[in-house]
């Protein structure tokens, strides 16, 4: 999805990766992605975007492969929800290093805000993207919470790519 | 730097992240800087970017603290430079991660074209952003190479903040 320039045939693996996700909103999905989130209205209520803005964006992700269309039944008809690909939930360790780095170098709103990365299978409040600084293990999606302070509900492990 | 929204005082580390660096450009900007590229010149050569881009990437990017402007003396003139800071030297596990998933699920131009990530200290290619899956060290700049199989040059490590 080329918002600026076409970088999906760079030979820069950095760059084909910003062909598909170097875009603020695209990251943002992703994060409701891997927090269980599938159906347009959920993602336009917890992102507060416009319509024309989160479709072009779903659509771009699917055809990325970051996202799969799937069916449901909805009260009156048959809707479309978005599901993580794999290629999609392996952009967790992306989405923790942005965590990791927000939390040491942007400023907190409040002191008492605060997110953290929990390993569940071992409890450890991991401080690397993509491995669990307590016992060694690869964090993957449904290992990990992601520790909200302002969150009331309790923690739940992110989601992955349905088997 | 918002382009879009403002996600600067977001409670959420991820979207304050990407009020920082959630543009392609900001993050090919960091690549190079990371590798040592410092005046503008230069940075517009390697990325083929419009000076106005440029120029606005650059300020928001001193702005949000990632960069610090030092000067230097040209042939006539002196001119400034754009030099990491701590901060933007730390968005190293962030361009990382985006190289793995780069190269695991996007497509090479050609099977001959790749990127690996080095940590020079051990010599291991490590498939972690932020660690050595060797040796366990977390990775900084100056013991990281970005090997890339196109670049006829010998591999040289990143560069970090000056000390």
């Amino acid at each position: 999805m080329a918002l600026r320039s076409d970088w999906s045939t760079d030979r820069c693996p950095i760059a084909r990766s910003l062909d598909a996700v170097g875009d603020p909103w695209v990251m943002l999905i992703l994060r409701g992605a891997l927090q269980g989130v599938t159906r347009f209205e959920d993602f336009k209520r917890s992102l507060g975007v416009a319509d024309n803005v989160l479709s072009r964006r779903l659509n771009g992700m699917v055809d990325a492969g970051l996202l799969v269309r799937r069916p449901y039944r909805g009260e009156h008809r048959t809707h479309l929800e978005y599901v993580l690909t794999d290629a999609g939930a392996d952009l967790l360790p992306v989405l923790n290093a942005l965590t990791l780095w927000g939390e040491k170098h942007t400023t907190r709103p409040r002191p008492d805000v605060s997110m953290t990365i929990i390993h569940t299978a071992c409890g450890t409040t991991t401080d690397s993207a993509d491995t669990c600084t307590g016992c060694g293990a690869r964090l993957a999606p449904t290992d990990v919470t992601w520790h909200k302070s302002w969150r009331d509900q309790p923690d739940f492990p992110l989601t992955g790519a349905p088997a």
